[in-house]
């Protein structure tokens, strides 16, 4: 059985990207819930999703586990799985990774660009690592099954991250920066050792980590993909495509910046650039991994090998969460 | 005119405390009324001190700038100045440091021992220093006057601070490693870079501060004071005694633990010694204030400097914050 799944998006939910998403064959996607949300706010997202799943659950379900991927699959629907891109949910209180992951949350960041409480975000100056509160907190992610995601988090604390937690983690999206050199974009050295420890890699749609942005060619994404597949192999990638359908510029305003800053931080834009990027033509939507699978196919890999990049690796990954 | 001043309390607040502090005749206390609360927390503990206020209003009266000092001297009172251990009231928003200045912050850590949004605490193991949030809010904190405490932060995170601020700093309640090498004691290298800008260090009387601990001996205590003395120059010292009179042991586990941690830290103390530790014979609460001043005199300080070590150095430095 071949399964196709993308392991991030954000988008501004309706029932026209749940359509779209089916068209394009998903079995499951999992999804950014909270950002800079506190417990309570998190909880309010909850219910919002409560609805979506109700008023489209020809469409939706929420997923809990690998098995919600075979059965989304069997149903012709999309496993929904909840993840966080910041740790502010769980505030200082280790008892509520607890209560989060009660709720469905299966993937959450250590940190977001900046410093949080657990670790260092690839935004910070200097990066110390993981905290002691971040060491007790992935102990605590490992024994509930909560996928440590580093993808926006500096090097050394996501190298801390691989060391020091008993399950393999994930940067969910981002992609090479020998390919393309942001600073949400991953070294060599990063990647071997998150192939190493069994890792996964979620290559990234969004136009700011790809080479050339908006105008990047699928030529040039799929030769990336071959050669990351040369530095991590091939069973450790697969797609996060960080989609942000229909979201208002706002929403990344409120990404960047949270309610911490009174100097306006761009993130990966830039003042003359300030909002969310046009994504590239051959991916305005999750219907763009058929163009994946004709970029991949033609750029040499076989269709067992895309079937894995194209969702079988997170299949498996997900076996192992719990 | 003299002032009396300890510049670090956090007692478990009761007429016969506030009693005892009149005794020692104290015109100012900075109180820590919060560690680890978030901002709606913080209110409670806030309405708390409304009642003791009012209860004991024949003794106390809220603090909020100097003049509060010399009001507090004419009329036999003692002023309380609120400050936080940590930054967990101001939670992720920058917007919050304005809401707690209104309700009388004045000094705020921007750590307590572990990493916190905006600097790096004593007991982690790397040392990033002051986060992109921190410049932030060390911004903030100087526009409004609340005053950066590094008093639990890490040398590097201390030493950015001093540079990143544009008012002098405080360490309200630390001692020179020099004499006892504690992980909560401070470098020469750091003592020498806060007197340089103006700042403040505050003495402490709390056991685990103190070379000998419990046993401590007044003239010891007196001698560092004398060696700190030529190293910050005598303008720059006054008393944060740290007490913490009648709380019981599950608040120094808490002010430790918060929830963040399932392996227990003991702070300061150890496995066998987890409580609070006993204060020395001659400061058992802030009557010892008396034995203070007869022990610099003893060791060489003249009337003048006395007065400035026990009170005025800080009324001066309240003088700077608005």
């Amino acid at each position: 059985m071949n399964y196709k799944i993308d392991n991030l998006q954000y988008c501004k939910w309706s029932r026209e990207v749940f359509q779209i998403n089916r068209d394009a064959g998903l079995d499951a996607v999992h999804v950014t819930v909270v950002y800079h949300e506190d417990y309570d706010e998190f909880l309010d997202r909850v219910t919002e999703w409560d609805s979506h799943f109700k008023e489209n659950s020809d469409l939706i379900f929420q997923g809990k586990s690998f098995k919600d991927i075979e059965k989304a699959k069997k149903e012709n629907k999309t496993a929904i799985f909840f993840g966080f891109q910041n740790c502010s949910p769980i505030e200082d209180d280790l008892g509520l990774i607890e209560k989060v992951y009660e709720k469905g949350c299966r993937f959450m960041q250590l940190t977001y660009n900046n410093q949080s409480l657990l670790a260092t975000g690839c935004y910070e100056k200097n990066d110390s690592g993981v905290t002691n509160f971040g060491k007790e907190a992935i102990k605590e992610m490992n024994r509930l099954g909560i996928v440590i995601d580093m993808s926006h988090s500096a090097e050394k604390s996501t190298l801390d991250a691989i060391d020091i937690s008993q399950k393999p983690i994930a940067i969910t999206h981002a992609n090479p920066s020998f390919w393309h050199n942001a600073l949400r974009n991953k070294s060599d050295k990063l990647l071997k050792a998150l192939a190493k420890s069994n890792g996964m890699l979620g290559l990234s749609l969004y136009a700011h980590h790809l080479k050339d942005g908006t105008n990047c060619k699928l030529e040039s994404f799929c030769e990336m993909v071959a050669k990351t597949a040369e530095i991590v192999g091939v069973d450790n990638l697969g797609i996060g495509s960080d989609l942000c359908l229909n979201q208002p510029d706002s929403v990344v305003e409120w990404m960047r910046n949270g309610t911490w800053a009174n100097t306006q931080n761009f993130g990966e834009g830039s003042k003359k650039k300030p909002g969310f990027p046009k994504q590239p033509g051959w991916f305005v939507d999750a219907r763009g991994f058929k163009n994946l699978e004709i970029g991949l196919k033609k750029i040499g890999f076989n269709v067992g090998e895309i079937n894995k990049i194209l969702g079988n690796n997170w299949y498996n990954f997900y076996k192992g969460i719990n």
